[in-house]
């Protein structure tokens, strides 16, 4: 299980989680041999374009933009089109531009912070789409699940995520009960991780909020 | 006195101010032939537990997790325990985990960010509990008063605490009538530091407002 | 044009832009030998006041403070004065303090982070007020036009204004009718940037809405 | 002409200076359910050896490590086989172990430092050979032409590489003349650049020491 | 086994590899009322100065100085004491000072840098000595063994050092192997590691050189 | 007495020190619309050769570049110009070109890095001379004393060098003697600091060498 915590920090926003398969865009430094174009001459031949391309709805994209600070990956036209295309999430190891209006799209944004800059005025350019990338340290493969909430991003091979639901709903119900009992200053050595003392209780809880 | 910023970044909250004496939690780099133990196995000899057991009404946590991004030290439900103990704050040179559901407890919260990760899953381990540590390149001692608001926390020895609150008293005095000046387009050299030109003004404004 | 962001990170404010002529203040490292005094033994020494006195109705002020995560270069009294003379927004390249209060002023504030420290306290003393200074790695002079919002400070030499201004209006005029065809899912190769061929849509639709 | 320096440190070394055609090798985060192999159990599954495959004598090997100080990409052993193979210089954005013996085999090392780990070992692993790759801030192409000394490592493009000597040549000669004159106290606006006023000097100098 | 690489630059020495056991000494941030002594007031109550008087042949430091870069942990004069009582060695997450002099000493120094201040002028202060210390990234406990060369200082836990030397002893005799036929241009894929086929040929190799 | 350290690491050379007053100089980041020329265009108009033309012999440079790591301050050709005027040293928060010849000038070079590019090429430009300027986290203003060796630079101002000299005077004098007893492994509690009860010990040596 990939619990490695893609570390882009989160924008505080009402749609505070997300979940999807990843598109992935990545990045290398720019060079003026290389990348003779200016941005609104052809902008066909810009691969951040092609990422948005494939999108299908509930999908996220994961960028690697090498942790630069300077250049703005998307703005907010091209990410209201990746709404409009039913896109749920963006992940950049780096930054977004237009990030005020952003932020009112309804997407969820993991990103490290904003910027005024387009990247065509920096110093990165995307070199390639749906290649394995890294993002936060950690590596990231075209059609991995990316699970993402206020703690961070996620990644979970598509082969884990069966065992990953079944341990995490077995998890997620001791823990509604323990949450209430800690809150009322009950035992953490009892409640958390529940101990055998306290699973009877724990039986009861449920069986009774079952019957509810 | 101890004005030194403890540098952990606030987390947007409703209560955005703490107080109360600390309990220290000292974090060192996990080794593998030190640390063999997996973290439900036998949740007792978790030392990070234990900082919580020694939590009274009122008390603030200060860890030193040595400025690490990838742990998380507490999660969700071990902080509903402290809030279930009356703990009123918790400063991490560090990060939490569950940091959603944790900024809805109604504690505060001083740290550098948050991660999905437990720290057994990372490079930190918990040491010591209640001895002297370094957080936010500031030494804070088991007692020591934390007081923390949108600027960062501060610690104040003890022995010191009657002083500072004697001079802190003074100065939101006649800053409170400074401020209506200043906000009123009043002249910054008449009303901030009070001058002495200024004070029988002040008194004045002081003596009415008592009198109302 | 200078489209380079000042990189300082903003606060989450209510009042998200800002825009005003330069008012700059230089810090350098504090020595011993050089700086002397207290910080409330003579205030009219200190150069921070300084910059503020020059302040006019729009003004934004702009401050070198070098990157120091440790001192607050402004606190609340001194924002309120500033606002109160007409000032609209601060840039520091460091931090402020009493940030609380300070974001409850309606001042557009692009910073580093907030601290309990006031400068005196700390490594860097003000030098200079009104010379060319570096903020968030970009130069500024005193005059030029600091246009900031959500994604960070932009400067703008005051002989350029007039030239963006009008290639900014043209822009914003067709990204409006393009973001909503985006966002109906429309196709990004017709409307962004605007295509030849979407153009006589787009043409209609701002003559129907002028007609409206 | 791309003279932007790969900044990666160099190693105090006899040869000091290196030039050639770059081998590319991209390495990225280890996954614990991508990267499962032990390293002595199938060598060949382990994409930094291929890159030496294809050594041919006066190569260099520009390495893709992210900037990772705790994995050593290649150690004493490998890169005796890479001089064996004639290859003549290694620049890696990131660490090489048994670096002692290493610069003892006089192959030019540009790097950020040494560790004693192995890849196998830390966060990251070779993912491709002969692909583009970010190497201190610029890309690299294999086949680009690495020439790098005491400042660093230098890359250009194979089309540019003719130009380049011809300014080289040139701009060499008389920066000879040019350092023996300031060296003697000459006056820096005569001899550097070489000014209209000086050309004759130089050229009777260099006459002179055409004839000697 | 702990093969993680204690992270502190290693100065350029004539002695570039010592090994034994482990003092350590903790540093933690100064806080005025806690640390009030002038250096030269009372040297003795220096923690510091006492790590030194546990110093038997053999000995290495280690000591937590939090990645301070501003603080010389100890001058030549306290190093020369070390030496001249046996110690071999000092690893520093941190600065030394008199470093000129200090390499002439002929002890292993393996530390972060220079400064010429002492750290009475600086932020840390000794708090603890023999006690476990995080050095590099890694957890030192005293009588540890450390083994540093040019790649870094690396720990072994004292019961598994006899198991590392037998592993590190097979390793080594046919690298030596290894290491020759690979700079004559021998094919990697059989010598390195030591493959079936190459075993032979290693062995006769071994016994040839044993009977010489 | 100003014993805080100028950062900036030091080239490993055979003059490991140098001390004498300072020329400063002061970069800002580049923007396009104030440094249009071509650096060869019009020499005369670039700021860092100004600083040379003040140059007497015993003159220390000391240039604030904002630790800039890409732009490399002077080169090869300007530092002979600056030896051939007298010129001891140079110390920048930032980096030179052309560091292997530089490093045989003679010319002691207090550095954070070495680059093969020049200034014009990347991010910051000279902006004055001989004005006060940051380096290293110090403010040097023109005319201190500057002294620096193996541990970095320090700035000493000019009306503090006497008392400095005879302090340091003093403490030389006696560490010699405590040098050589500590190396013969005698008791750091006596001789250093040399005690009062090592003094009488101290003296007679000191008489016996002075009668040799």
């Amino acid at each position: 299980m990939c619990r490695r915590s893609s570390r882009p920090a989160q924008c505080d926003l009402a749609t505070a989680s997300a979940a999807g398969p990843a598109l992935t865009l990545q990045f290398l430094p720019k060079r003026e041999d290389l990348y003779p174009v200016d941005e609104y001459a052809e902008p066909e031949k810009q691969l951040h374009r092609h990422v948005m391309y494939h999108a299908q709805p509930g999908d996220m994209i994961v960028v690697d933009a090498r942790g630069d600070m300077t250049s703005g990956v998307f703005g907010e036209m091209m990410l209201t089109y990746f709404k409009g295309r039913g896109g749920v999430g963006v992940v950049v190891d780096g930054c977004l531009r237009d990030i005020g209006p952003a932020k009112r799209l309804g997407l969820g944004l993991w990103i490290r912070g904003a910027t005024p800059n387009f990247h065509a005025q920096t110093n990165i350019v995307p070199v390639a789409v749906n290649v394995p990338v890294a993002c936060g340290g950690t590596l990231v493969e075209p059609g991995d699940i990316v699970v993402a909430d206020d703690d961070g991003a996620v990644v979970v091979p598509v082969k884990l995520a069966p065992a990953l639901l079944a341990v995490a709903q077995e998890h997620a119900e001791w823990e509604e009960f323990s949450r209430i009992r800690l809150a009322e200053g009950g035992d953490m050595r009892l409640y958390y991780p529940l101990s055998d003392e306290a699973r009877p209780e724990y039986e009861r809880w449920r069986a009774e909020r079952g019957s509810a």
